[in-house]
């Protein structure tokens, strides 16, 4: 194992990663820093190559010591997939779709999960808690009962229904809140102070990231250790696209990447678009966004902890953020699945959306390498579909045009 | 491409494989023969560990002749999975679960269609039709939307809602009815005919076995190119056993595979278990089974066409058929979850709730090793789980015991 230490992002502040650390004492999250020396020595592209296709292939660039403490459903090397027909019919030549919907409990929360759960597990954590928008929440719950730790999970009451589900085939405590993720955020951190449970919520821990982190490990190895040009993430808590972001630095530093980043876009919705705000008033940090909603529910976060990181990635990056309505993202779901038949969720919808609004802007050309970044199955989102299909008897024939 | 011909089971005629052919002249289904001695020559084990984690990787002992007909989301390589919690707790030391939930759509009916779809393509298919009880239609609905192929589903109205919302958003044409599949199966029949649609129902064309052979394929990978002691499947139509069985016989044929097969378990359940009773009459086919039902909805199939294939290899494998409860399967669907994390769909559980009858039977050894074949994730399936969390207002705390 290589983590040298954790460190704060904002005053530099070290931690030692062997016990159970949260915040900086400053507020700010921790990441995880490794000796990327030694990482350097021994890990090579051919090791990797000859290992199982999950996230765990990337192990000296992750944060569990022991194996034994790896808690996996096989999750991770999600396919990337051409979308030819798409391209040619809005005249692009090289648009790719990363498809985390083909992941255990079908979101890239399942990324964040394994490692997290793995690492709480190393460290000995009996109790977590988090608040979610669901997916986490379903993740965290199926990835704890694994593990054997027990999982507190507050939702708000407006968040898609299957994530419940998996909560409670999970054996996670499970209560709804009549209000946003940020309601129960506030919960949550009240009742991990009373109960001294170890507090899960994005980036209040400094391993989710690192499990989200293995997109961008992907996304380099199945460009053949080369980078994209451009990569469209739908952002909430942003907790991918700062993952995303840390790996290609990682990479870049142990050498296996050259040249410049692919430009880093956090899409949002214009329902909750508090990053795309900070963005054009090229601010450091965010502004909590009243009145907060959209379809793509996982993206509704009004003021995310890790803000000055997404930022950071964005502008370092010279990328941008973009706020798509609803009525775009919809489409666009309809418009992938029908022509690529890829069923993806609201929130990977908006990427496609985002990239016809900034190919049209001549903000994307059309020869670039550009990543669609889909989070989720569209199986989870049913109610985003309109179906009322003709209800035959037994024995009745179709009509003779179908 | 390696085809040589397609083949009767039951009579032997032989047919062309470069035309549309659908059942033997006799009724039965026909099954894809392969030049064996040429796929040795051609193919190695090496080869097919350098390849992407699909399905494709096993191309050789695929029926599509030109690559660029390969419609593809990224489908197989699906994880095997060790559960040694689950074990642990029931008493066996090799019980794994391959778990096809993780794949597009969230079953394994990816894999018959975008091998199906492909080759459909391949031939020049402009329409096709298929029953389906829900999972196959939703499946097949998307990938003919990325082939250009319009698609025709007929599915029982009581079938799990997800799938609707697939064939609406992959622009498929959707008919409910008020019956069972063998009702959409006599209507999809009868409109073939008339429209000289393609009929890709069950069995009645040769291809979608070929994509779910890959299961087979698969397992013997993952074991390190030995085979298991026990495959427990989940059976309706039976695709997938026939298609296991077809699998290990061919590598057996070519020299990758030694020893006896692992027996074959057929899992049914006891609102219709037509297969397990013709298996205990020792019969060679089954009889059309009254008043079906479950909730195991997948593998309600009153009469499957290819039941005396189903039988053979459960007779040739000295394996067995065995009827669940649905109390049983919900309960082993629990188990699951909460113990290993894995929230499989009810046709996947009921393979648990098998394993565990054949266990304290003594028909299943402690160290045997057992896979369990999870045919699609639990989340195409809320309603199987009770779910009823309280509901917090703003600012309300948590009870102190969570």
């Amino acid at each position: 194992m290589f983590v040298s230490h954790l460190e704060c992002p904002k005053c530099s502040t070290s931690y030692a990663s062997e016990e159970v650390q949260h915040l900086c004492t400053c507020g700010s999250p921790l990441l995880v820093k490794y000796d990327l020396d030694k990482v350097r020595e021994n890990m090579t592209k051919e090791m990797v190559a000859g290992r199982a296709p999950d996230l765990w292939r990337y192990r000296e660039l992750l944060p569990v010591v022991d194996e034994k403490n790896i808690v996996t459903m096989g999750e991770g090397m999600t396919p990337l997939l051409k979308l030819d027909r798409l391209g040619a019919e809005i005249g692009m030549t090289n648009l790719f779709l990363k498809d985390e919907g083909i992941i255990p409990s079908g979101t890239f929360k399942a990324r964040g999960s394994a490692v997290g759960v793995s690492r709480a597990k190393e460290l000995g954590v009996k109790t977590l808690a988090m608040p979610t928008n669901g997916n986490a929440g379903g993740a965290w719950a199926l990835y704890c009962a694994k593990a054997g730790i027990e999982c507190v999970v507050v939702m708000p009451k407006d968040a898609p229904s299957i994530p419940r589900s998996e909560c409670a085939i999970g054996c996670a405590t499970l209560y709804l809140v009549d209000g946003l993720i940020s309601d129960a955020g506030k919960i949550v951190a009240q009742a991990v102070k009373e109960n001294e449970w170890y507090d899960a919520s994005t980036l209040k821990e400094p391993y989710r990231i690192e499990g989200k982190k293995t997109m961008g490990l992907e996304l380099a190895e199945q460009f053949g250790w080369e980078m994209p040009d451009v990569i469209l993430y739908p952002t909430g808590g942003g907790v991918g696209i700062i993952g995303i972001y840390k790996a290609l630095n990682e990479l870049k530093e142990i050498g296996w990447l050259e040249g410049d980043l692919p430009r880093l876009v956090a899409v949002q919705a214009t329902g909750c678009a508090p990053i795309v705000r900070a963005w054009e008033a090229k601010a450091k940090e965010s502004e909590f966004w009243d009145n907060a909603g959209t379809c793509a529910f996982g993206i509704t976060v009004p003021k995310a902890i890790g803000d000055f990181l997404v930022l950071e990635a964005v502008y370092e990056t010279n990328g941008c953020a973009i706020a798509i309505t609803d009525e775009d993202t919809l489409a666009a779901e309809n418009l992938l699945a029908s022509v690529e038949g890829a069923f993806v969720c609201p929130e990977g919808a908006a990427t496609l959306a985002a990239t016809q609004k900034l190919f049209a802007d001549g903000w994307i050309q059309s020869d670039e390498r550009v990543v669609l970044l889909n989070t989720g199955c569209g199986i989870k989102y049913p109610e985003t579909v309109q179906c009322d299909p003709p209800l035959l008897q037994p024995g009745e024939t179709l009509p003779a045009n179908g």
